[in-house]
């Protein structure tokens, strides 16, 4: 399976010009082979906007921007994540990113469980204890949303519901390069997953973005790595290369979980 | 707090000889103002030794060869913590490491509880539910064997149960690089802890070890690092680096425990 990803400077609160960046870069990703594209977090309305436009911009998981990006996939035949900020059934906002694939199903909808300092706690609810793994083109996908992936128990739930590739889309900025250089290697290792690490690059607000979107192999090993600038990556996922990696690392059979869910 | 680590080539079967060296680490580390010297794993006896050996060469964690090494602690005032193959109260044989603080007293002992592969396997019962957090020089302390640091569920517990710093004495080979580069500095930055991979180099039989011992603050960022060949390695260790870490760094406050230890 081909990947792509996205990481771009974000055009905060211009929900249709994000839309039609979305359709050119679902173009372009289409166009060289890949099966799925990866975009930031909130990508659709921009991170740094404030509680006031995130409660104007927020939608349902199949409000009008979702049926728009289910035309852009469809249109492409190319499946799409993307962040958004999503109206709840409750009422509440949550930090969402949803998968929607080439035919324009809604293949899974995540809502950001791990909510950043006060920039995520002033915009948005945390979400619900739901880590959905699904099916994508014979893989088993979860979703993370940045700093969800700063926390190994994350993954590894998602590890061991299954999961061989994790997207995370995010929004991760100066100082946290850590996160981009080293954490996410870690992640992916540790629970023999590749892992799609889609980032922001450029300036919103007072926040600088650190870029250094990746695509890393199930080894830790980087297979694709942004700088700092506007740029798209594709890698190849190899059923194989997992199968034989999780044999040669079988921290997932290995981990003794009988100590460390009895936790008092 | 000063620590130093011994990265050497092992010994292997020659209990006299590495106790001789530990005494010759000892005198070295404590000269140079260090207060704590850490070991690799299964120190006293060598670790690629087979069943036999180890059955011969067990003792209990108060044994003769311990007594020996609380001698050299309070001969040269110094902190040591050394791997050694323990003969359990329960006639097992665990894979285990020992504190033993400057005045000689035990102040803690840690049974591996994930073990490599048939070669651990081979010579080793899994240690159980036990992963004490001790008081050493105004720090809180908790130790972790080799492939231990690999799961990071082991790391989390330790910090969830107050850990500020992890010694980890370790025998990690080719071609398990990456543990040394990237795992144990995302394990340090993740839990907001001091870490240390105190590791063996050279061969022993057909295993070739990949140095790379590394003393890691709590930031993710490398305070020292060894290569391949025999060295000691120093750094000084602060609590101020450590508070302004976890206030930067709300790992251990944001995580939501909750989500993770219900898990079905």
């Amino acid at each position: 399976m081909r990947i792509a990803l996205y990481q771009g400077t974000p055009q905060p609160l211009d929900v249709p010009g994000n839309l039609q960046r979305l359709r050119h870069r679902a173009h372009l990703a289409a166009e060289q082979g890949a099966q799925l594209l990866v975009c930031p977090e909130m990508f659709l309305s921009g991170y740094n906007i404030g509680l006031a436009h995130v409660e104007r911009l927020a939608e349902a998981e199949d409000g009008p921007s979702a049926m728009e990006v289910v035309e852009i996939a469809q249109a492409h035949r190319i499946a799409i994540v993307y962040g958004y900020p999503e109206r709840g059934e409750d009422g509440a906002i949550y930090n969402s990113v949803q998968l929607i694939d080439a035919h324009g199903r809604s293949l899974c909808n995540y809502r950001k469980t791990h909510l950043f300092g006060e920039l995520d706690r002033s915009m948005f609810s945390a979400g619900a204890d739901h880590f959905p793994v699904v099916e994508f083109e014979g893989w088993k996908v979860g979703l993370l949303i940045c700093y969800d992936i700063e926390f190994p128990e994350n993954a590894r739930r998602l590890a061991l519901n299954g999961a061989e590739l994790i997207l995370v889309p995010t929004a991760n900025m100066a100082p946290y390069d850590f996160v981009c250089q080293v954490t996410v290697r870690s992640r992916a290792q540790e629970n023999q997953c590749y892992l799609v690490y889609a980032n922001y690059c450029g300036a919103e607000g007072e926040i600088q973005y650190c870029g250094q979107s990746s695509i890393i192999g199930p080894d830790g090993g980087v297979l694709a790595m942004a700088e700092r600038e506007e740029c798209q990556l594709q890698a190849e996922l190899k059923r194989e290369t997992l199968m034989k990696g999780r044999e040669a690392f079988p921290y997932l059979k290995d981990l003794r979980q009988e100590l460390h869910l009895r936790r008092s």
